[in-house]
């Protein structure tokens, strides 16, 4: 009898994983449902849409439902909502939102990749039409009119983390009154103070006006309150973070855990039989932590899907977990980290040592050179490299990867000192600054 | 008494070995000798020169005597050539320049920082004034006055390695004819024909002309001659390699190993006591081949000589190899490579497998992505990383990096396709392209 493999969600995990077990399975019966009207899409261009980077919101779309079914024989369901799991029935409830009713589909494998939404936190006036999440490409779209239309509207952030920079960026290149209010006293926590600073002068230089220690109270129509005052907006962009979809399996029984995502072990299975899960819904395994972590990132999204669909599709593979590395930009100012910050790795009990130094992008004397501040967090015994983070012009941000890539093979400070690293000089300084922060951080 | 350390030579090797001997011993009697009119002057830059990129050859001095002398109590003298060194008495005979006339030194400690030069064979015409190396500031300033003159010389580049294609670079964004002849099958020899071949094309995109599979057997004024041919010319800059100044050494008993070089041992000590080298000059361990090479390069130097530097000032310092990494350019096309190439694995006895990817420098709906192609080199049976190439547009060279570390770390192709690699649309595919080439690799 044919295998049948239910997904639920259309997107980079549940594609990813529905592609990867239709490879190593041919007869695998594969059906998607996904309640929103499109699969795979990149949402993590949807800044660069409203930026004007990228002209059409469709070129963020890697793969139609079209594609799936003639390609790869997997079927898409969109505008389907599944809105039950029963684990010992092998079965799911699923809704249709046009056609309407509701139907039991069995599985023989299930793979959740019920993503993550925009943190609403219940206060006052959150429901309030100009408080915008950004998730879909519908929101890009709506997003795009409101940056591009006549009507100019003044534009607060709330939250300096990743998308809350990306998407002030977009405004405030569209020419729009941008700012960015933050409850802590820096932007970007998950870089220390000392480098989050020079995101912040980043993004004042581009003329977004940062409001650090704010705390937002609420939302009335045309301002956002603040503890000790307002700002006037037009529109508001939340960007304080993202929860789990994972009502969906925790109401079926399945265990959750950090952040209530979906509790998973290395081979993305669920604490149901038969039953996987995987991206913005579930846990990853931190590398450096050694403990479960909620991370909501692309390419944990496609990696995960991928290691849970090799498994359903009987082959074997393993997701040893994440380093905790993410880059992002402003403008021309490029800004990665990696690992364990110093006040993440103080926290996690490490006695540390760091390093931080200024370099260029380029040779000093090449054309382009531009600053590139490296830091590098160490155990203090051990040498261990545990984190690093980068902000820097063109070119920066990327090396960022060494780091990754050391901290995964738990290399030491002096294995960084003495890393043959590429140098010629429209590309380096003749000692690579990432390496002259390692020295830094071994005499600090 | 005071210890004197004498350095022969002062360029990145030489003088990175006077400054970290400063920096462990302030009582130190420092002394070096220079044969040329500069200290400290970074040659990778001189194409950089011709080119135009960089408008003043004195930008590539990074210290002068002055300032070695009035910051770190290091005496230079230039114009001075060491042409005797006795090991047993534990001293140099060196020769006045300028003012003529040889003197006696003696040393307690003997840093040998002697370059490298590029080599001339001996072949009817190789004295031929139009026949030039590139070597010396004084090089480069030639070289830019004949590039910028109204003659609007024809140029020959000879040998298509780094320096070759970069002074064809330099030449041809001049606007004048030039080709690069060389007598392997493919330029860059030092990758793999699959990966130069995409060099070459860029060479040729770029207007330079490429003869590949041609001998130089002279030159006659006015032309190159080829084994089946001539070529006219009116300047030919050799880049066919570089050959360490290690006569001194040997001369005086010192032993000497790959390609003539210098030998050393991991803490940069020759075969004589007190007496170290570092640099050009000298042989480097090989990580991945484990025996000495030999490797001209400015990264080299300088950490060969630091180590050399702080051995000699009273610390330990050690000097575990390379692996081979190398980055240059031609116009914005990046050119990368660390490891064993696919040729160089098989002869050093590897069962190897291989990957090699095409991706884009960028998302690729993201405007700015380039093409770019990756190839992974692994022992077949461990899956260790042996070696990687990377060719590809602006970014794509120094994340060779990831691959130099994942060599260094001895990581295994499974380790790679789970590195954590920073991910956003402006700076990577959400699958980063050295993880999809280390995939193809565990596939291929």
């Amino acid at each position: 009898m044919t295998r049948r493999m239910v997904v639920i969600g259309g997107d980079a995990a549940g594609m990813s994983a529905a592609s990867a077990a239709r490879r190593l399975d041919a007869d695998l019966e594969i059906v998607a449902f996904e309640r929103g009207p499109r699969t795979s899409y990149a949402a993590c261009g949807i800044p660069y849409v409203v930026s004007g980077d990228i002209d059409d919101v469709d070129r963020l779309v890697a793969r139609t439902p079209e594609q799936f079914r003639t390609r790869f024989s997997i079927e898409v369901h969109t505008h389907h909502e599944v809105r039950g799991i029963d684990t010992a029935a092998g079965a799911i409830e699923v809704h249709d939102l046009e056609g309407g009713g509701s139907r039991i589909v069995g599985f023989d494998e299930l793979v959740i990749a019920t993503g993550a939404r925009p943190i609403r936190p219940p206060m006052p006036g959150i429901d309030l039409p100009f408080v915008q999440g950004v998730q879909t490409l519908d929101d890009a779209a709506l997003l795009t009119a409101l940056a591009t239309g006549a009507d100019r509207p003044r534009v607060v952030v709330v939250g300096g983390g990743y998308i809350g920079i990306e998407m002030a960026e977009a405004f405030v290149r569209r020419g729009l009154a941008t700012t960015v209010v933050d409850a802590a006293p820096t932007v970007m926590r998950t870089m220390d103070a000392d480098m989050a600073e020079l995101v912040e002068q980043a993004l004042r230089d581009h003329g977004v006006e940062v409001r650090t220690g704010a705390d937002v109270v609420g939302f009335e129509p045309g301002r956002v309150v603040l503890g000790d005052g307002h700002l006037d907006a037009d529109l508001v962009i939340l960007g304080i973070g993202v929860q789990p979809n994972a009502e969906l399996a925790a109401d079926a029984g399945i265990s959750t855990g950090h952040r209530g995502a979906v509790s998973v072990d290395d081979h993305q299975r669920t604490s149901a039989d038969h039953v996987w899960a995987a991206g913005d819904c579930a846990e990853s395994h931190h590398r450096v932590l050694g403990r479960p972590v909620h991370v909501a990132l692309g390419t944990v999204a496609n990696r995960q899907g991928r290691v849970a669909g090799v498994n359903v599709g009987g082959g074997d593979a393993r997701f040893p977990g994440v380093v905790g590395t993410a880059i992002t930009r402003v403008v021309d100012t490029e800004i990665a980290r990696t690992g364990l910050s110093e006040s993440e790795a103080t926290e996690a009990g490490f006695e540390i040592s760091v390093g931080r130094i200024d370099s260029t992008t380029r040779a000093g004397y090449f054309p382009g050179a531009t600053p590139m501040t490296v830091k590098v967090v160490a155990d203090r015994g051990s040498g261990r490299v545990l984190g690093g983070q980068i902000v820097g012009g063109p070119g920066a941000g990327k090396r960022v990867d060494v780091l990754a890539t050391a901290i995964t093979a738990e290399l030491t400070l002096d294995d960084m000192v003495n890393l043959d690293l590429a140098y010629a000089p429209p590309f380096s300084s003749v000692w690579d600054p990432v390496v002259v922060a390692a020295r830094a951080a071994l005499r600090g």
